[in-house]
């Protein structure tokens, strides 16, 4: 599982009360943190005004790589910031993100097209959020088209199949695993990814829900995911995964991962 | 799903000796505290000398069904203490278990046949534990021959396809969900069953395991447990699984169970 660690994100409250009061130690902190859960990305995402936007992203980015040489995810919904917040970074990244709203999917792809970046894709387009598996794989098929034109190899692409609340849901997550399964098939070597607590959105206990769909998602094929890497339940579940998956021969990377204190009880 | 709550079995070391001492509170709040977590069945497992194991049945029984009028799992790995213990309980329960070893499956059967009781049925034989998915499900047609001659539906039968711990695999649980799968294909209305905790054995933060298994066992068609429903982590999963599957619109029981305290952080 290639995770992405989620927590320098305006959008939680003790992030942005830290972007807010430039609390450079509480950045630091939380690159730390998820580097020593093992994360495969670091996301930055600013969430502040459009105005100071790419100033901030700036500032985190450049305290993350004080800390930690772990690759970054320059997370924005304006594609422009994603594209002048590549050059803030010492090494190739992941651009987060490109849809087929707009010209996001052109403007992202020519700008990783002759590099190293790894990119997320997300199945929406102009017309929003599809409501059925065939128009999701429809903008995949777009996206792909476009990927080709760019010549972007489609290991490079994790495509975000759009996790919704579950909470609002007559029919589970048949409809997501049906087009993560689908996208696997078409092209075995795209990684698919999502905002995994989307799905527990507006309930109770929320962590069981996560997991849960953690598995299922794992389970139809999903390979990335932008979460919270110190939740230790969560980290669990995905290392438990990937052994009852069988992709983990006697359990090592497990008990590995269990021994380096990224899952499992706090020892007190 | 259904819960058969595992806890009262001689196996478990504390069981064990609240039974050596005859400590009828600590079986008493056991059936107590399963029955407010919503178990289907308690399961009595004495696990002592055979010279004392059906008044020690008769002991527990008498014990639980004082507090309770949850229906019994009666649980003995010598087919004729399942037998002689039925006629302790005061209604109809679930037989645990009959195998194709030896005659079990006809004395269970014939004496489950004319009653409401359910039963459990392991996929073994005189021949051991099957290696491959194709011999185990040759052990389900033996069973499903048996039923359909003592005239058992199959609603009324668990099929447990054999849990066997994680940590001697490299192939992970493919096989046991692939028989999960077929059995289900083959009879929908039967149920399938297994003793989730023997998947992570062995391994540590086994919790981990048993929740990533209870998932991908479930979305294989796995709709009943024998397991520890004060697990508030296992049942918040379950209950979590049931509403991802698409079998609980809105999340109604996972909220209600919430509610109830059946799972979710403890509430200090």
């Amino acid at each position: 599982m290639i995770i992405i660690g989620e927590k320098i994100n305006g959008a939680i409250p003790s992030t942005a009360k830290a972007i807010a009061k430039k609390d450079a130690d509480f950045i630091r902190n939380l690159a730390r943190t998820q580097t020593a859960a093992g994360v495969d990305f670091i996301d930055v995402c600013a969430s502040v005004e459009n105005n100071v936007e790419l100033e901030t992203m700036k500032w985190l980015i450049d305290i993350v790589q004080e800390v930690t040489d772990t690759p970054i995810a320059v997370d924005s919904p304006n594609v422009h910031t994603c594209i002048a917040a590549m050059k803030f970074c010492q090494k190739p990244g992941l651009f987060n993100s490109v849809s087929m709203e707009g010209d996001k999917v052109d403007l992202g792809f020519a700008a990783i097209a002759d590099t190293d970046w790894e990119c997320v894709a997300l199945l929406n387009s102009d017309k929003g959020i599809p409501k059925t598996a065939k128009d999701r794989l429809g903008v995949f098929a777009d996206i792909m088209v476009k990927a080709k034109e760019y010549g972007i190899a489609s290991s490079r692409l994790h495509i975000d199949p759009l996790v919704e609340m579950l909470c609002t849901s007559e029919e589970g997550i048949a409809m997501v695993t049906d087009v993560i399964r689908e996208i696997k098939k078409q092209s075995p070597t795209i990684h698919v990814t999502g905002a995994i607590s989307n799905i527990s959105f507006n309930l109770p206990a929320r962590k069981s829900v996560n997991m849960g769909f953690t598995v299922m998602a794992m389970t139809a094929g999903m390979d990335s995911g932008i979460l919270d890497p110190t939740d230790r339940d969560l980290m669990g579940i995905i290392y438990a995964t990937e052994a009852l998956m069988g992709e983990d021969d006697y359990c090592g990377e497990y008990i590995r991962s269990y021994r380096q204190g990224i899952h499992g009880a706090v020892k007190k």
